[in-house]
């Protein structure tokens, strides 16, 4: 917290007794003091851009990124990682930005999913849940890179999650079915961005796609330079050709992961897909509109992992300083950062006498070693001991037999331990056993309770979401209150002198195209698995 | 939501079905189609306020008030009362406001109880969770209303809390211990505000006192108008002298048991105590500051009430209607619109296929009838089977016994159902049962899951809050960005020509200081009951 910044929560010697003698083997160097930076933020700082051709919008998102885990992102970075300030709160301060909020609800629901909240900045129009840039009757909306692109604006992608998925995908395909991604996969090669970066290689890739069609090799017969791991994508010339780099078959490891497992060091950074993104972008003379996603704080909010929802909002503050980098050279430049829905509350939950232990409990999530995702992946098959030893490790929390047996109940089929839309097991449950355990204060009291990260569900939320704009012109575009998601399309037409209106519905008009199908859990988990 | 106005949720005939058919009777004017106004309300619209003869701000304050409380009652006004918008959502969406965010930290922890918060706002200083305008050591920080009071300006304030709750007390009293209410009151009766209403006679009043004073006699004498019911502040004349006016004996009732309680009808909406308050304060020369608490809004919050919580913010609507009229005629007046912190997560979950449930299910809540402390309070000694059919009544949704056998339980001492923080019981449970239940859908399907309002514990929480400040010169405070709530001291020395500077700690100058007593629930609860 602002206020706090001497107190540096768990020490060193603290987590070694917590986590036991033997674990100093297992101390990874985002456990020490210091400030872990994502690999690529340093090339932003050391100023490895040069100046761009055209002006340039960069559009930043947080997905599911709830206001929680903004203010919980800012204490680690401070209170934890030992920064002076965080890249994203210097600018929600800076009176030279502009702030304000973004209504969320899509055609028919007060809570969105993200394909019709990105369809919403993409197209200028509200269409229902599940959808992407179409009308629920299927007729396909214009999108924002469908009209830049002919008028010679380079348009790029960068997400963390697979590009076929909802974000990245509601500014290119009409599908009105999200889930069909070998099918948007074949809009993105037809559509073909200057830049486009994330995960999904799935999609494109001839041995796992149904049809066995070799989209990647039509990327490369386009002329485009294709990375698929981080060594290619630091070593690819600064090249104005486009680029496909995608680094895993579904989405991109979890920040957290990356930093502590070698095995991942083949995925870029978020810090390192925007650098190289701009890099490109910034040849082309008729300027730029970059989407820049951190699409998995909203995976890690549905699984109720704190530390990862955490850990991936780090990262995307790695990459603010990437484009503050970047601003710094290129000025007429116009960020927009925000989130298209809010994500399972994300209470930074008051604890002890008076709240007095909240700041204590909220770093003790420090501790963990690995996201949910990466964990469960380890725990399946395994006894509850194992279990136990392995959850022990990979959160830093030694968790108790009674424990371990309620995440191996909750790695069942049909499991429900509590009441309420916790969807997403065992995931929920580890979630709770975390928030719901003990840690060692350094000022004297011998544990304190954590009970600290809360949750509403493993669901998307209604609340308005942040909008920040900040660059050329940021104050001139009328993003300084509340306004709705469509009104970005507006926004971003009226930078680049387009003007287009797309065709609407009512959800009257909507009612019979809208999904009534059940939704269990595991077609749930298609999004973020 | 926004783009759904034609969908009105339960009509009056899912209703009767929902209640049974001897249930005519009770159905109460809230729940009829159509817009219920609080009383007081009206006035403002007629316009009856004078010409000011000085500047004034009004500084609104919804207490513990997450933002998405305010999406739902953005909703309920919209979607089932039929208002074509609601005030706050016009205000934030208004280009001529000015809108922000604030931070919320305490000097003790990320997570702030209301004291600290309110004592940032008065005397620009961070000081410990509990304590109001005083240094943790004890030392007095000078109050806003003290510095403008001896420079002739009127100080009021307005609030549906005990007057000596934390959020008004803070900007008069120097404890470091928040609940010495006795002791407030006599802060109170001493620093004599121009303007005193709300609840809280019992700490005023000779028979209730310990000491046995008598401080209603005493304000008697000081000059005072006295106005403790509705009618009596109805009628008091719009004189220029200070008037005090204290309604109950703890809190105001919710704003949903004054709307359905006949018994409650002495006591005044909050748009009434706003109304009285501006034509007394608008008749000195001097101008005036007024605080105007929603103060209940976080006691729902804490209780996971979810209708309470919405109804009572509706209420903070209307009020901000009356002071859109006041407004009219004296635009140079400043409004300040924060909340002090989070409360609860308070998440609007997404429900259903696609979540396309979660706008019939968040608008289901309006069957309610009366808070769950009124209902809690009626089902207190009662039968299992007695207490589902008053849960039944007082809810709207016919529970089962097996739902009323865990209310039952839930109202004994230490009773556990669920993991975390959900201390106040049996509401939390009671919150529960309502997310999970069932409600008739009117477009076809036979029964759809609520799940719909989810709280991460009953505690505060640590995210960033809205700001919103519209009115007299509010694009020229530099409110319009991220600031400290002690930034609000500056802008409100500034409006009146003022300079102060309060002593400061630091949380190391300041751990000896820090309350350690463990929190139990009845400790817990004396903030809220």
């Amino acid at each position: 917290m602002d206020n706090d910044a001497s107190n540096s929560g768990l020490n060193r010697r603290d987590m070694l007794r917590l986590l036991g003698a033997g674990a100093v083997a297992a101390l990874l160097p985002s456990l020490l003091p210091g400030t872990p930076e994502a690999r690529g933020a340093e090339i932003g700082r050391e100023g490895g851009f040069e100046r761009a051709k055209g002006q340039g919008i960069i559009f930043v998102v947080g997905d599911g990124m709830p206001t929680g885990v903004v203010r919980a992102m800012h204490e680690i970075r401070t209170g934890v990682f030992g920064r002076k300030d965080s890249n994203l709160y210097a600018r929600l301060r800076d009176p030279k930005s502009s702030l304000g909020y973004m209504a969320t609800a899509s055609l028919s629901s007060i809570v969105t999913d993200s394909a019709p909240a990105s369809a919403a900045w993409s197209t200028g129009v509200h269409t229902v849940n599940h959808t992407l840039a179409a009308l629920p009757d299927g007729r396909p909306l214009k999108t924002i890179f469908e009209l830049l692109k002919p008028r010679g604006v380079a348009c790029g992608l960068v997400t963390t999650t697979r590009v076929t998925h909802a974000t990245p995908a509601a500014w290119v395909s009409h599908q009105t079915d999200r889930d069909l991604e070998d099918a948007i996969a074949e809009e993105m090669l037809a559509f073909k961005p200057d830049v486009l970066l994330g995960g999904g290689r799935k999609h494109f890739d001839a041995a796992k796609r149904k049809d066995g069609k070799d989209l990647l090799a039509a990327f490369a017969s386009a002329g485009y330079d294709v990375a698929n791991d981080r060594d290619a994508l630091l070593a690819a010339p600064a090249s104005a050709k486009p680029l496909v780099g995608l680094f895993s078959s579904s989405h991109v490891a979890y920040y957290v992961d990356r930093l502590n497992d070698s095995n991942l060091s083949k995925q870029p950074s978020l810090p390192e897909m925007t650098t190289a993104a701009l890099r490109r972008l910034s040849k082309n003379p008729g300027g730029f509109l970059l989407q820049v996603e951190a699409g998995r704080i909203d995976h890690a909010s549905h699984s109720n992992d704190a530390w990862s929802a955490i850990m991936d909002t780090v990262e995307l503050d790695d990459t603010l300083g990437v484009i503050d980098a970047y601003l710094k050279v290129n000025p007429r430049t116009l960020v927009i950062f925000t989130s298209d829905h809010g994500n399972s509350g994300w209470g930074v939950n008051g604890t002890g006498p008076e709240y007095n232990d909240a700041t204590s409990a909220l770093r003790s999530y420090r501790a963990g070693k690995a996201s949910f995702e990466a964990t469960i992946k380890r725990m399946k098959g395994k006894s509850v001991g194992e279990i136990q030893t392995l959850m022990a490790e990979m959160s830093g929390y030694p968790i108790s037999p009674a424990d371990a047996e309620l995440v191996a109940q909750a790695m069942q089929p049909g499991f429900k331990s509590f009441p309420g839309d916790f969807v997403y097991q065992p995931d929920a449950t580890m979630g709770r056993i975390l928030a719901d355990s003990q840690y060692p204060d350094k000022h004297g009291a011998p544990t304190v309770r954590r009970g600290n990260v809360g949750f509403t569900s493993c669901n998307h939320t209604a609340e308005d979401q942040l909008l920040l704009v900040y660059g050329h012109k940021a104050k001139e575009q009328g993003l300084d209150r509340l306004v709705a998601n469509t009104d970005l399309f507006g926004v971003m037409c009226r930078a680049f002198g387009v003007h287009h209106a797309n065709p609407t519905m009512t959800l009257a008009e909507a009612r019979p195209f809208l999904l009534a199908k059940a939704v269990d859990t595991e077609s749930l988990r298609r999004h973020i698995a």
